[in-house]
């Protein structure tokens, strides 16, 4: 039997085009031969959906579009997923459910049994674990179909207390389906292999996975959808980041043949860039929108969002806007308009001054005798904000914002300042991994000027201001947040792990202090295990660490 | 046997402050000749600690901190609140528990059963439900030991598969405790009402109910505890919104009399003014800060904000600021200058014309040939936003937010100008709610003036403008808003309920497309059962009707 993987692009809540694109991949598949099309978890309405699974409403549509979808499988079956009810009256409402559609019918639900309720997940807010496993049979195959964590929790200190797979293999299953909706980060393609491999080693059976690839908002999706022999290897890999639709025979699935490849797992840098370009390209298609704006500082954070905005949106696409006040170096602007030749996107000189001084007269009655310091530095970031919002609201951009992740933790940035944006492309990347980017975008041929990257990093809102005068060497500071934000260590961990007691203490403290800010942060595209975002949930009035 | 209901304000992660406040209540309740004192739930952490349960560190303090209570219960034990390991591989790593403490040492661990996740509530992210219920045996007496949820869950539609308190009166019970964590809501203490009632019905046993007080950001919480005798009735109940320490012999609640009180339920408006001074009150201790400004724009939403702080932190510690433009009438300083006499609080007046006009000069160039609009009107509105972070920055102020609900709903403000501010007092309360607020605060006298109340709302942004020119009238808006959000009620049920259906359809678009905004939005205090923030999580990128 042929059996097709269908990773698609699904829109959270779009069920028109939702839907249109899963008939659209059955037809094709019926015509390539297929006899099964697999689609991903909540395709058909895509993923998350967040509390739209609220609304009677919303289940309603999914209803309604997944009966449609039944009437297109006639000669062919569908696993589509998408939310079913709950008929019983004890537990929530619904199930995370991968219906299995056949003879333009629904044959059967298949309810997931491990609901990730972590991190960026929230599954145990909408659904009811399944009540039971029973396995799919299908012109005689034996499918053992299952719903993404289903097949995550093979561990020696695992999360759940039973494990759907045990059930379905006693049922004899022949093959595993697994559809997922698993966003990416750049660890996850290796650990989703693992995981992978290890359910194929103790069920020894071959597998099938489908995953979602696109962005919705921060959740970003690679892909990675993938068929694996009994052996491992793969028979067939849809390319990463990109609508696919290949065909498998099972039997090739029930045997191994020593040439096939294994699964790829693809370079970092890179796929952290494909992932970034990939997030900011969904939130303006899924939004409708085609035009970005954004600040240029001079500095490498807005150089690597320009670059990766323009191969995102097009150079047409993208207006960059320089904004220096009597305290940027001249090569802040030089350097800049370097730049902007090099992408060849249209940009702006707007001059900040006359503003600035605006605002100092406005408050030069309550300011009288005060030293110049945060309130007027604030003020340079904040004016920039209003032009470059001014802009957007004018013209229909939306403004990108350039912080990365290093600033966001500490709280190096300015709120209503530079820290305004639709969207933040770096906020998930450390200050050290911005100039990582900035030489694998240059890989080919100088794209962001070499100035920008070597310079010291420096706001420049007060005169010859660097980084470095308020916090340590990225280098130094970058491993202790990660240790802090993605490992979850605490002061005594850290300090035994060999880093400074004292600095240690300041920078956590800076990071709880800063939650305030952060809280106000746009959406940030995830590409780290924990990114600031709805994947970090933590107190602001707490008083822990800080 | 005397058991001291002790129901107390506790700060997330300040675990010196928490140890101390409990110990203190301990060495109170043993003076008064307690045996036993009952403590909220998470108490030794504060409620809720969110991600913080995440870190290893923060778990042994919350430990070190229980071992140092136990101690001090020697002639007296104490049941507290806090998180406990489990010790099995399988499942999550923590339980959600309650520590009975006595003769120095960790008597008994109860494990929660049901695990609240929905809305505001994320507890399946961090603990496992109890493997089993017993019931703790001190003195002879037989308590079943419960933890918020659990006693939540009887219901025709329960959401839960099973129910702990059977088990527990298998056991032979005498008498339920229940420590809870329940944030206030304008319907909560009617419902909690119902809740223990149907309990005491169903189970035939006297309750003591023990909840937090004191406000954490967005959640505050109003106390409400309680101990109910074998009818129902009252033999001792905390005062709302107040720490208290109170007795009650068991023999009291084992038997009843019929002069004891039914609880009381208070006053909606009353309750919504002291919850919202509560949280202001809070936010500001629990962070460290003292004084508060505002803008204040001569209309209803800033007068009441203002007379609630003021209320909260005292006249000389909030400072209000008009922020005039060629726009604005008359009246909107006037009618300020009136508000600020009679609260007697400093204020200035920062007209933002010159401001306004060096904005318009710089951006001359790129907006040439463009007519004035929304892009202008930001600008004001952004101008304002900019002066206040620059009062506030330099004097270390926290802004206030004055946002409604209405506007915060629809997206009727300026992202970075009217919704910057470190806290949303109003982003819970509808415009309609907002009027109905200010004839409460001036029951007994006029402090926020008639005018305010009386005139026709608008943002001054150009001439003439009006709410109404671009919204429906508020008593039309807000019940749609109010069934789309509070009642998670689709299109086609709001509109069999009678409303016009263009015009639910396109509030319910402007609902979903703005909830960019809502993203950045301040922590907005909750005091409807449903609020915007942390309790209501909508995709961005959607596509569900907008």
């Amino acid at each position: 039997m042929k059996i097709a993987l269908a990773q698609l692009n699904y829109h959270i809540g779009n069920f028109e085009q939702n839907t249109q694109k899963i008939i659209a991949a059955i037809e094709s598949a019926q015509k390539a031969g297929a006899e099964l099309v697999v689609f991903a978890e909540l395709a058909i309405c895509g993923y998350p959906p967040r509390d739209f699974l609220e609304f009677e409403d919303f289940i309603r549509l999914c209803e309604e579009s997944l009966q449609e979808v039944a009437q297109s499988c006639r000669g062919i079956a569908a696993i589509v997923g998408g939310p079913s009810r709950n008929a019983k009256p004890e537990g929530k409402n619904l199930f995370n459910s991968a219906w299995f559609l056949a003879d333009g019918q629904v044959k059967q639900v298949v309810n997931k049994s491990l609901l990730p309720n972590y991190d960026v997940f929230d599954e145990y807010r909408y659904f009811e674990p399944a009540f039971e496993n029973r396995i799919v049979e299908y012109k005689g195959l034996k499918i053992a179909l299952t719903i993404c964590e289903d097949l995550w929790d093979l561990k020696d200190d695992p999360m759940y207390t039973r494990n759907p797979m045990d059930p379905l293999v006693e049922q004899g299953a022949d093959l595993m389906i697994n559809i997922a909706a698993s966003p990416f980060d750049y660890d996850h393609a290796q650990a989703r292999n693992q995981v992978l491999h290890r359910n194929m080693e103790h069920y020894q059976l071959p597998l099938i996975y489908i995953n979602h690839i696109g962005a919705q908002t921060e959740l970003i999706f690679d892909g990675g959808s993938v068929a694996l022999d009994v052996a491992g290897k793969v028979v067939a890999q849809c390319p990463y980041f990109e609508e696919d639709l290949q065909l498998v025979e099972t039997a090739d699935l029930l045997t191994t043949t020593p040439e096939r490849p294994d699964f790829v797992v693809p370079e970092k840098l890179s796929v952290i860039r494909q992932a970034l370009v990939c997030g900011i390209r969904d939130y303006f298609k899924k939004l409708g929108f085609e035009k970005a704006i954004l600040g240029l500082s001079g500095g490498i954070d807005s150089a690597l969002t320009l670059a990766l905005a323009v191969e995102a949106l097009g150079k047409d696409n993208v207006r960059a806007v320089m904004l220096p006040s009597q305290f940027s170096s001249d090569h802040s602007v030089s350097d800049s308009e370097a730049l902007v030749r090099n992408l060849g996107c249209p940009a702006d000189l707007l001059p900040i001054q006359n503003v600035y001084e605006a605002f100092e007269a406005t408050l030069a009655a309550p300011f009288k005798d005060t030293q110049f310091g945060l309130a007027e530095e604030n003020i340079q970031a904040r004016a920039r904000g209003v032009l470059l919002m001014a802009l957007s609201n004018k013209f229909g951009y939306i403004l990108l914002n350039t912080s990365n992740k290093s600033e966001a933790a500490v709280g190096y940035g300015t709120l209503y300042g530079d820290m305004c944006g639709g969207l933040s492309v770096l906020g998930d990347v450390y200050k050290t991994e911005v100039f990582a980017l900035c030489r694998e975008i240059n890989k080919d041929g100088e794209i962001i000027p070499e100035n920008i990257i070597t310079k010291p990093p420096s706001a420049e809102l007060r005169p010859d201001q660097k980084d470095s005068d308020s916090l340590p060497e990225y280098e130094e500071l970058d491993p202790i947040l990660k240790l802090y934000i993605e490992h979850r260590k605490g002061p005594r961990e850290i300090i035994a792990l060999g880093h400074d007691a004292a600095l240690v203490k300041r920078i956590l403290r800076l990071v709880n202090l800063n939650e305030y800010k952060r809280f106000q942060t746009p959406p940030i595209l995830r590409v780290s295990p924990k990114a600031f975002g709805m994947g970090r949930r933590m107190p602001i009035v707490g008083k822990y660490l800080s």
